[in-house]
C-alpha cells in the first residue's frame, strides 16, 4: 500500500493521479482509514512531525524533492531506504532557469538596464560566449543537465564537486583542494550543490572574493538554485554594493518567503525568483514513482537511493 | 591593391592588420596616394558618397558588414561582385544575443521584476523549454546558428523565409502564403532577416496580434537584432502598452542612435540594446577576407556573393 503524505501540494490530485497509475494496487491518504502495518511505501513532500508513525513495515520513502536535506533532519525518519525524485522533466526546468540567467549575466543585462534607463547609447559589446567561463559546483544530474544545455552555447564550463568528475568538455576541479582554482577562472558561479554540513553556506564573502574579476565588465556574478542554507544574504548584499559581485541570480533564500524587510529586494543587481527555478510536475512525479514502485515489487533494485551519509 | 574605406571605426588598425596578413600584397587607405585604376578590391564599411570614385578596375567589394542593404543603396556602387562578411565568429555573437533574450522572456523576467519591486512572493512557474516555441524570421548563416544554439536547450523551434529551408529539428514556413501560420504557433519572434524591400516594416501591428498568445503568461515576446528597418516602432510601442505584446528586445533602431525623445526608453518590457548583438571582429574579419583575397587571386571563385536581385 502506499501513503501520500504531501504539504503544501495539492495531495488530492496526486493520490488520484498515484490510484489510476497503480491500479489495482491500493492509495492512500493520511486522512483514509488504513493500518499502519499495511504501508510499503511511503509518498512526502515536506513531512509534518506525525508522518511516519506507525509505519514499520516501509519497504522505502518516496522523496517529492530532489533535495532531501530537509527531510534528512525529520526527527522521526524510518530507517528505510529514501528515493530521491530524477526527472528529466525537472532537469528541464531547471537548466531553463540555469541558461537564463547565465546568458543574462554574460550578455551583461545590469549594465544595458541601467543605461537605459539614463537614455545612454553606450555601444559596449559583451565578450563572446567562448570567452566567458561557467563554473557549476555540484556535478550530479542537474550539474550535468546543465553543462548539456550549456556547452553547445559555446560557454568555456568548469566544474567542482566532492569527488572528481570526468565530463567531456569540462575543466573539472574537486574537493576544498581545488576550490581556489576553480573560483579563480570562474567568470559566472552556478550552484547546484546538494545542501550538507560541508556546503552551508559555500556561497559567502571569501568564495565571492575569489572569482575571476578581469572578464565580465560588471564583475563576476553568482546563481544561486540549490538552497538557501548555501548562500549568506549579509554577504551577498555586501558584495553587490561593493562591486566584489557584479550581480546575483537567487532563486532561494535562509528563509522563504523571502521576508518582506530584506535589504536584497531593493538591490538592482539582485535578481529574485521565488523558488520557482523547478518545480516537480505532478505528471512525471507520478510516471517516475509509479514505475519504480511496480519495478521494485518486481524484484528490482531501487535507483536513487540517498546515501545518509553523505547528506544527499 | 586593396583599398580600405571604413568609417566609424578604425581604419588604421583595420589597414596595419591587412598590410601584415596580405604581405606583400599592397594595402593602401584613402588618405593615401594611389592610383585608382590600381585597386582590385575595396574593402567597406559605410562608405561616403565618393568611395567608388575612379575604381574602373575593381575584381570585388568586401563588405565588413553581414547587412548590405545600405551598401546596396550606395548611388555610385559599381557592378563588381559584392561580398559579405560570413563569420562563426560573428554568428556565435549573435547567437548569444539571441539566446540570452529569448531565454529571458521565456523565464519571464518582465513578471518577476515587477514582482521584485513590489516584494512580492508569486510563485508563477514559467512553462518549460519545450512547451514554448521560438519562431525565427530568416534562415541563413545566423539564422540556422542560432537553431544550432537553441535546440539543445529543448525549445520547440520553426522558421520563416522567402525560398522553403529543410532543418533538422526544425518545422518551416515559407512565403506570404505561409506566414500566418508561421505566427500563430510562435510565442517567441525573432528577426534575423536581411532587410529588402519586402521585410520593410514587417515587424508591425499586423505580426504581433497573428502570434499566439495562450502560452507564455505576459503575451507573446519579439526580438530583432536585424536591422531598424524592419520594425515599426510606434507599433511596437503601443502593442507593448496594450498587452499584444508581452515584451520586446530590440538591439536595432530605425533610427541610430536611439533619438533622446523615442518614447521606447521608458518602457519597461522594452529591452533596449544599443546596436550591440554581435560586432564584426577585427581579427576575424581581417583573417576572413585575407584568405578570401588570397583564395581568389589564386583562382577561387568568391564565396558569400551578394544576389543584387534578392538584395542580400
Amino acid at each position: 500500500m502506499l501513503l501520500l503524505h504531501l504539504s503544501d501540494v495539492d495531495e488530492a490530485s496526486w493520490a488520484k493521479a498515484f490510484a489510476e497509475a497503480l491500479a489495482p494496487y491500493p492509495v492512500v491518504r493520511q486522512s483514509d482509514e488504513f493500518d499502519p502495518a499495511d504501508i510499503r511505501y511511503i509518498f512526502v513532500w515536506k513531512p509534518k512531525a506525525d508522518a511516519f508513525n506507525g509505519l514499520d513495515n516501509l519497504k522505502a520513502v518516496l522523496s517529492l524533492g530532489a533535495g532531501v536535506d530537509a527531510l534528512l533532519k525529520h526527527p522521526k525518519l524510518p530507517d528505510a531506504p529514501i528515493v530521491r525524485f530524477v526527472d528529466e522533466d525537472l532537469s528541464q526546468r531547471m537548466s531553463d532557469y540555469v541558461v537564463a540567467h547565465v546568458t543574462m549575466h554574460h550578455r551583461q543585462f545590469t549594465r544595458f538596464q541601467a543605461d537605459q534607463k539614463a537614455r545612454r547609447w553606450n555601444q559596449y559589446y559583451p565578450p563572446a560566449a567562448g570567452e566567458t567561463s561557467v563554473g557549476i559546483m555540484g556535478m550530479g544530474v542537474l550539474g550535468q543537465d546543465a553543462v548539456s544545455r550549456l556547452r553547445p552555447l559555446g560557454f568555456d564550463l568548469r566544474s567542482w564537486s566532492r569527488t572528481p568528475k570526468a565530463i567531456e568538455g569540462v575543466t573539472g576541479f574537486a574537493g576544498d583542494a581545488e576550490f581556489e582554482a576553480f573560483l579563480s577562472g570562474t567568470d559566472i558561479l552556478v550552484n547546484l550543490l546538494p545542501l550538507t554540513p560541508e556546503t552551508t553556506g559555500i556561497l559567502n564573502r571569501q568564495t565571492f572574493a575569489k572569482l575571476r574579476r578581469d572578464r565580465l565588465a560588471g564583475g563576476p556574478a553568482i546563481i544561486n538554485a540549490a538552497r538557501g542554507g548555501h548562500q549568506r544574504e549579509t554577504d551577498i548584499a555586501q558584495a553587490l554594493a561593493d562591486g566584489t559581485l557584479g550581480a546575483a541570480s537567487l532563486d532561494v533564500f535562509e528563509v522563504e518567503p523571502l521576508p518582506q524587510d530584506s535589504p536584497l529586494w531593493e538591490i538592482e543587481n539582485c535578481y529574485i525568483t521565488p523558488h520557482i527555478a523547478a518545480i516537480s510536475n505532478e505528471q512525471s512525479g507520478v510516471r517516475y514513482f509509479s514505475r519504480l514502485l511496480k519495478a521494485h515489487e518486481a524484484g528490482e533494485a531501487l535507483p536513487n537511493v540517498v546515501d545518509r551519509s553523505r547528506g544527499y
